[in-house]
């Protein structure tokens, strides 16, 4: 069974209820949002029961932070205290991105930390214990890559990337349209280096339906990867990512037919103006299918704050229907992020994803706002950093919790004037 | 004369040249949008050659960043530290909103130190000389009001916020729909204090005709000021908000009529779904009017980090047609900032204005990000750091710049695989 099955069947799981009641919605919407395929839960029945969320239309917009070593940076505990700073920032996901070290026993250590739904590319583990053990990607087999996606699952992985729109057709449109920026997908790049070495098809693309068989064993979520997405403004809706984009709505139309709960990455970096366009595509030719961004970033020169060109990004995409924020830290394009960066990313991603959430109306969004506001014009200082984002940095930016007191006008405090006017 | 009447008639300025040839457009471009009113070039007859800058369509998005003391914090190498910190990080002008010590003396120091175009808010000086005079800012006269003007104009001012619109008349729709947040300008603060208290009306507005005298006299580009705009999401777009707006409107075409240079100024907390009514409605009411916004802020719970959420509002507003982003620091509504705030707030009010630049189509903007993609598709580390808008943070992160190597993916390098294989 999986949350989609189930769904279709018109019962209401316990997963379903849990999303509803977080989301303060009946249930009832929430089923009937998964059987449309406008709503996921990754919930692998592996786990037992964890902070599941609900993925999509008419819900509030989630965010995911990113983790995982590097082969120059293992070090479980710097992994673990990077999963904390991105717990108590307040994400709603966790993936697993190591390509450095024991991946299984990091993974394993994360899964067995977190109560919160874990994605991972595996990909990526594939492709390592190929380069361990051959030296060299191509010769990784299909049943590599199965064997990693049920080992992983078994685990109670809740959701995967997977670049099975990497394919020969559209490595073949890239060849003849140089890119800017090719690829920056790990994971597309792994397989395009397999497709290109081996002058054959995308396994993932190949056996899809041997995937779609384990996912729907453990109900793992299918995150359809964008391994063509746009590493420049330059590449940004070239005909890679769009071709890409239609073959990952064909494979989003066959997961759902079987019962697999399906959603879409998406870019990337992309100019302002070509963010709603590129939103209402994905809904377009995935069939309203959740769709996860990463970014997307609106210029290519913030480096050291590509979370912020991301959230100003990112913001706009939720606001016009993107569904899952993928974080982006100030370390992007620069090295790995810290537990620092890491706290960064999140707070920053979460401020676009509740900016998009008021002006998309979902419900209760603005409650929050207006609460701090009426503290604010009260002068209630202290409820007024306690009802900040982050809580912590407010704190350290205005220590005194003196009320009524301020040292930015003092005795000049414009609301304070009129406060006494207008009693 | 002034770079309006000037352009009237059909002559083109060294300011004018000046911008034009950072813009890299034709003089005769920027001399028809003056004269069109939809550019401005704040450049005060009296003060020598700086580095000017044009504010309006077609021309690059500009950055506005605010300094200044307040009765707490009164040291004026702090506020040349920020006026330091506010240039290297980009700003194309600068504020003083000084409200404690010696006024005169501050404004006079930031004069003589900066080359780039400075604004003030005369009110404030004309209402805390009253404080310390008469103890109550109600018994400020007009000739205080116009006195102050008129000195900040000869000390060489460029551009100057004039709460004009906060008349007995929006007072009263403040006072009959009550806000949530009430009056958060200082400036309109003062104001409303006067006119409640005086049941007159606003000097600024009854004795606008002396202030356009002074303006034109020493070529003041006025900024109208936007005494209410809103302080929450909850009082955008309210009825107080537009009655002002369109009281600015006529205000500033009442300024144009003379020869005066007018942009207006915009929120403030505002929606991600209300912004692009709300420049359209500027552009509209003032007919084309620069449009120098504050943020928008789109949240309200972003403390500590409202430079972020005012990047994604200004993004989006600079991209629908907003011409000037007055910067927000990691300080705002927390307390005064740091050089280290100042700094921070400039660099992602820069990165919200480029990518609403890249968006809108200005000039060469893209190019800017192509070239930094182009080296970041050849791995040339040193190119890529030294593009980054703020090199030194790019470099903070990533310290090495040994070409082709990076600490994120290693030899699992996706950009260098496919380099290979598609080359």
């Amino acid at each position: 069974m999986t949350q989609l099955t189930e769904a279709r069947k018109g019962r209401i799981t316990s997963q379903m209820r849990y999303v509803a009641k977080q989301e303060g919605l009946k249930p009832e919407i929430i089923r009937k949002g998964i059987v449309k395929g406008e709503i996921v839960i990754p919930a692998n029945i592996r786990r037992k029961k964890i902070r599941w969320c609900g993925i999509g239309k008419g819900l509030r917009t989630k965010v995911n932070a990113n983790i995982g070593t590097s082969p120059q940076m293992v070090n479980i505990r710097d992994e673990l205290a990077k999963l904390k700073a991105a717990q108590e920032a307040g994400t709603d996901t966790v993936m697993d991105l190591s390509i450095g070290g024991d991946l299984r026993k990091i993974r394993r250590r994360i899964l067995s930390t977190t109560d919160l739904p874990l994605g991972t590319v595996p990909i990526y583990q594939a492709a390592i214990d190929t380069v361990k053990r051959k030296k060299f990607i191509g010769r990784m087999t299909k049943e590599n890559i199965l064997e990693v996606i049920e080992e992983q699952a078994k685990d109670g992985v809740d959701f995967m990337t997977l670049h099975a729109g990497v394919t020969q057709k559209t490595l073949e449109i890239l060849r003849k349209k140089k890119r800017m920026t090719g690829i920056v997908s790990r994971g597309g790049a792994f397989l395009a280096e397999w497709i290109i070495f081996n002058k054959r098809e995308n396994p993932l693309y190949e056996e899809y339906d041997e995937v779609l068989k384990i996912a729907k064993r453990y109900d793992v979520t299918l995150s359809l990867g964008d391994g063509l997405r746009p590493g420049s403004l330059a590449d940004a809706s070239d005909e890679a990512q769009i071709e890409e984009l239609v073959t990952l709505g064909k494979l989003a139309e066959r997961a759902r037919k079987v019962g697999v709960q399906v959603m879409i990455e998406g870019p990337g970096h992309m100019p302002l103006d070509q963010i709603e366009a590129n939103v209402d595509l994905e809904k377009r030719l995935c069939r309203g299918a959740p769709y996860y961004v990463l970014g997307p970033l609106t210029t290519d020169v913030a480096s050291g704050y590509d979370h912020i060109s991301g959230a100003i990004g990112g913001a706009l995409a939720a606001w016009r229907g993107a569904d899952f924020l993928c974080y982006v830290t100030p370390a992007e394009h620069l090295r790995l992020p810290t537990a620092q960066d890491v706290w960064e990313g999140v707070v920053v991603t979460r401020i676009a994803a509740h900016s998009a959430d008021i002006a998309k109306g979902i419900k209760g969004a603005r409650d929050w706002d207006d609460e701090l506001s009426r503290a604010r014009g009260d002068l209630r200082w202290k409820k007024m950093i306690n009802l900040a984002l982050d809580t912590k940095k407010a704190k350290r930016y205005h220590p005194s919790l003196k009320e009524e007191t301020c040292t930015m006008c003092g005795k000049y405090c414009a609301i304070k004037k009129v406060k006494e006017y207008f009693r």
